[in-house]
């Protein structure tokens, strides 16, 4: 979709194989810091507009990293937002001019981030363009608006940059990680980033600079419409949507084969957010077969052929609905019932009690990777990395938002409490999503995939797995690993 | 939405009490059978267009009711219909002139209803409409197209006539029901009928006669829109999507109780499409409820008030989504993949397994009914009651889309056989309908409405449906019930 090569004037940018060919990265850390201010060459001030989970961690780690280089780090909020007190806890104030109304931040910043809410963004933009001075650059962190912008015959105001930085994981964990990798040199998310227009040549180095300035260990390039897609239709598959699906579905499999509930939730929502997770994070998708012994194998590739097929079918919908925009206007509907109706709730299945206790028990053993389980998992990731290939995202992006941001940024909230602490710390669009696209999943799992987890294994899938050209991609991405795992309270 | 009321030179009318005033309606019969050459008056010959369940019932229930008329109706097909063989087997031949290519008969005909497969029907309406003779007017038998032409910014050829005359229940029902009332005047399936352009002035007695000679027992007056919005939300809620959520999410809880399968399958499948039912048939939805003893009435009002809620916001989200017109992008998209992809299959799951045991033992003993299960059908089905009363469907629509239908219609294919069997007789559109929202439906039971049934129940929500207008509107249409229930082989 877009050429992943590119040059930078400022950063040591570094070439990564991928299959069928290479892609231009830049690696992060903190030794890069000293290069942000020649990066962010013109800009002064940077607005933050929005303070959900991405504007809270973004304007941090910006103002942390850009700490000494004169470059003011604002924060814009609505009148009357709720945040404010948030805000002026974390050191935003009015007193020292970085906290303010979110007209007057755009009007007087260089460098504009959008981290509004989704249906704030739909519904305001329009202003904040307006507000925008001359030569001002527009940031943003996903493609929603540009759905958006298409959706009503509408587009960016001419004249302006447009630059998107997109860390490939929650607000929440973007800030974690960067705190954690204080010391260490660069912890933090992996991010994409795309110049959507650059009518004075500085973008690329513009959203090079942000990204660092983060704390992303690796930057790759995209584009605003690849992002787009990707992010959203990830999100309600393996990101989000579908591992709900497949816990939810697990579970009740487990406790009908007779499990207790502590047994079953070990078997399926712990055994992806523990062991699946962890042996994927640092050993590859293709480790949690190869870890199996051959009993476990044989389980493993009945489910893995049975799943394949019908979570591929769900995937290629949600891209279809996503790239057609009627996704985009589902969300829009279900904003404006929000008015009246509270978003349901998820997490109140009784596995999530099961789940209460078995966190209160756990001691420090490792649970063995679960054949089924594991295999339903991996064959929903593979049928998300397949249909991304298929559509032609880049290879940063495949991994990145079907396997690295699941093992390394979503999963450890799951872990930490329930899939309602990991999906609704996402933005509304994801949360809406999740609920609207997980039980597809669950149904397609329960009805299609696991009754034909009894005939035997299909051959050609799981040679296909076995060669997959994922695989290389991955071990790629993980030289760019950062050394700390995210810890999540 | 429309006034239910008006007036016909050809047929004697009655007046039915709903909530809120009457409605004009038409109970029909073979009484009326000498009364359709005044009714059809100028229309010397029927074009029916299609051939799949509705095209087949129409065609064959139209032509046996003008026999005698001088009104000849003739069936068109695609070149190439693999229908054709069926057609001829049914008598409608290329020899007698019943049966031809389908623009020569839409060319040839005075009435032209349009049966053919919703996605044909989308690719080829300009065709059909170029190929029209002067005057000829345009049937319908729901308002997918009319949905179809918006969303294209499109419209009907002017100085045609568009009428439409819609049984409310699968095609296979207005034939079955026709032929078993053949003796007794005048069993068959409710039908709608609209007047949405009317250059002439026939369109009213042109519809109730076409009704009629389907058999319908009764005729209400609707319009295209308002026929459209509750048909294809109905099949998506309670009639197909919502009552195969409820089934396989009751079977589960059943299951994990302790339940044998068998039994689990009695308690749920067996449960709705045998008492419940037959009960609410028979004797309204209010008396579900007053069968039950002490006990049984705990059980049921908590589960009723627990799932009323989340049915009611998913009946509103998919009523959003079908007035807002994503819904048909969705079915677009779904057909176009269908070229690559087959359909998913349903009735696969364990449930249909036990089914088939349970129907293999039946024995004439009466089940008693589920409080549970009869709850949390009740609710869903006063949900979608209580959605389209809302939205400003007339009375007689409401209970056809939202009780009739499902009791005496389509809940009988599910009784013969499974889920199956009675969602793949329906439309493509209703097939796909049902896959995308059954799982929402069964999810939302699962995780929301059944922890919740543990909690008391809410006195309002049971006051509300003891005293809820619907009972009156069904106790009305009830005095215009056929004599004879569908049996499905």
């Amino acid at each position: 979709m877009t050429s992943t090569t590119y040059t930078s004037r400022v950063f040591p940018l570094e070439t990564m194989d991928v299959p069928g060919g290479t892609e231009t990265v830049l690696r992060g850390g903190r030794h890069l810091f000293p290069l942000l201010p020649r990066a962010f060459a013109g800009v002064r001030r940077i607005g933050v507009l929005g303070w959900g989970p991405q504007g809270r961690a973004q304007a941090r780690n910006l103002r942390d990293s850009l700490t000494g280089s004169g470059i003011t780090v604002t924060v814009g909020l609505r009148p009357g937002s709720a945040s404010v007190a948030d805000a002026r806890a974390h050191g935003f104030t009015e007193e020292d001019g970085t906290l303010g109304d979110w007209l007057t931040v755009a009007a007087g910043s260089d460098l504009v981030v959008l981290l509004l809410a989704d249906a704030a963004l739909a519904a305001h933009h329009q202003e904040i363009f307006a507000a925008l001075r001359p030569g001002a650059v527009i940031g943003l962190s996903h493609g929603f608006l540009l759905g958006h912008l298409r959706a009503t015959g509408d587009d960016f105001p001419a004249g302006h940059g447009v630059i998107a930085v997109c860390p490939k994981g929650m607000g929440d964990s973007v800030r974690r990680l960067y705190e954690q990798g204080a010391e260490v040199n660069g912890a933090g998310i992996n991010s994409s980033f795309a110049v959507h227009a650059d009518p004075d040549g500085r973008g690329t180095d513009l959203g090079l600079g942000w990204s660092v300035a983060l704390g992303s260990p690796y930057t790759f390039r995209t584009t605003l419409e690849s992002e787009y897609r990707s992010d959203i239709v990830g999100e309600r598959a393996i990101l989000l949507g579908a591992v709900h699906g497949i816990v939810e579905s697990l579970y009740g499999r487990y406790r009908l084969a007779g499990d207790d509930a502590p047994t079953a939730y070990e078997r399926s929502c712990e055994n992806i957010t523990g062991p699946i997770a962890r042996t994927i994070s640092r050993s590859g998708l293709r480790a949690v077969r190869e870890g199996l012994d051959a009993a476990g194998r044989e389980v493993f590739d009945r489910a893995y052929t049975a799943t394949y097929g019908p979570a591929r079918e769900l995937v290629a919908e949600i891209y279809d609905e996503v790239a057609d925009g009627t996704e985009l206007r589902s969300v829009i509907l279900a904003e404006r019932r929000l008015g009246t109706r509270p978003m349901s709730r998820i997490g109140g299945s009784p596995m999530w009690a099961a789940g209460e206790r078995v966190r209160a028990r756990r001691d420090g053993r490792t649970l063995p990777v679960e054949p089924f389980t594991a295999a339903v998992f991996a064959a929903t990731m593979t049928a998300q990395i397949d249909e991304f290939a298929e559509r032609g995202h880049p290879w940063s992006e495949i991994v990145n938002e079907s396997v690295i941001e699941a093992v390394d940024s979503l999963l450890p909230y799951m872990h930490a409490r329930d899939v309602a602490y990991m999906v609704d710390n996402c933005s509304r669009t994801a949360r809406l999503g999740a609920r609207r696209w997980g039980p597809r999943f669950q149904a397609a799992y329960e009805q299609i995939a696991y009754p034909a987890a009894e005939l035997p294994a299909d051959q050609a899938l799981l040679t296909a797995f076995a060669a997959h050209p994922v695989h290389q991609a991955l071990a790629a991405a993980a030289k760019l690993r950062p050394s700390v795992d995210i810890s999540v309270a």
